[in-house]
């Protein structure tokens, strides 16, 4: 693996790569040139080498590129050649989605359980997995390695979970909730605020129509 | 309005500075200093100025921003001082949960109607809201003013779906579907691609547990 630090913005690319890759796979493709990779996803061909090159470029840009192997290095460099075992706090409806997203399954991401406070989320069953009371979250994870906890929770929630998720040696939180976690370095946390993402778009609306009304 | 073309990265953080805006205001403070701000959101003040700045600034440095203002402001620019009425297509766990989470309400988002192709789910009732047919949706969007499309359905669906949306005059969608739509320009689409974050998640356990071996 490379040593040297790769952005965000381009790590945040990796994935959308590897959907456009796997969909090259599914259709046969065996070779593509960053130029057609181009079109295909409508970024330049220029900011495709630009990005593999922070991996030592991938391959010979002569012939292209071969397809199944930059799959391949794209998920080694995406953690995705091992497992990951995770659990999901919060059995709300966005949990329960979550759980059952099979596609985390084909990833590597194994879904081990589920936990909620509320009694009437307690016992149902989410994919094989019994919901279980919240207040046995600390002696499972004691007693189970887990590598990512789901947080489905409201923010108020939040705050406190994440102090027994902390102590018990929980490296990386998937953040659905309304709050920026305040945790130690080292812990890794990834950030979905649907809000925020809901009102890019309001705001992306507003602009067209301002932009459609001065032609 | 400012005419300018702001980027997406400095739009992408407003709705995060509403956030801590909105619990000042909840806490009852009236002003706040960059230097304040910067402090309680992790961010230089100097990055606070900068997107400030695109909008005019925002008000008297000296004296801090008042906070009042400043939360009205940037609900403005994001649209959010006018009501958008949105439909979610997919009444599966993620549909549900969008549509039960009366956040977007209070922002503005109202919720009218919801689709599905699967008669187990049609007739369900989701806050109010049963969900229809999808063979209605076409009537539905022609006899209602809708202007946010929230996509919740598996990516082979999609496409057939986004036609239908856009002969039908619809000018946003929010997509959850895991593809990257092909829409005219002039539509707004914003993308929650869920398993894109997990990768990205995944990267970074992999890279801090590179650099613990490392130490």
């Amino acid at each position: 693996m490379e040593t040297k630090e790769i952005s965000q913005a381009v790590i945040g690319r990796l994935p959308r790569y590897l959907r456009y890759l796997g969909d090259l796979k599914d259709e046969g493709v065996e070779r593509i040139s960053s130029q057609e990779l181009s079109e295909r996803m409508q970024v330049t061909a220029s900011q495709i080498r630009q990005d593999f090159n922070n991996f030592g470029g991938f391959g010979q840009q002569g012939y292209g590129y071969n397809v199944e192997y930059l799959y391949s290095e794209i998920s080694k460099i995406l953690g995705l050649d091992h497992k990951h075992h995770f659990i999901i706090i919060g059995a709300g409806n966005l949990g329960r989605a979550l759980g059952n997203y099979l596609n985390f399954e084909r990833r590597g991401f194994i879904f081990e359980g589920m936990f909620d406070k509320s009694p009437d989320l307690v016992g149902m069953d989410v994919r094989g997995i019994k919901v279980m009371p919240i207040e046995e979250l600390e002696q499972f994870l004691k007693a189970n390695q887990i590598d990512i906890v789901v947080l489905t929770i409201p923010k108020t929630s939040a705050v406190d979970i994440v102090n027994i998720l902390v102590e018990n040696g929980i490296r990386a939180i998937w953040n659905f909730a309304h709050v920026d976690l305040d945790v130690p370095d080292g812990i890794v946390v990834e950030n979905v605020h649907l809000s925020d993402s809901l009102m890019k778009l309001s705001y992306n609306i507003n602009r067209k129509m301002y932009e459609a009304g001065q032609e």
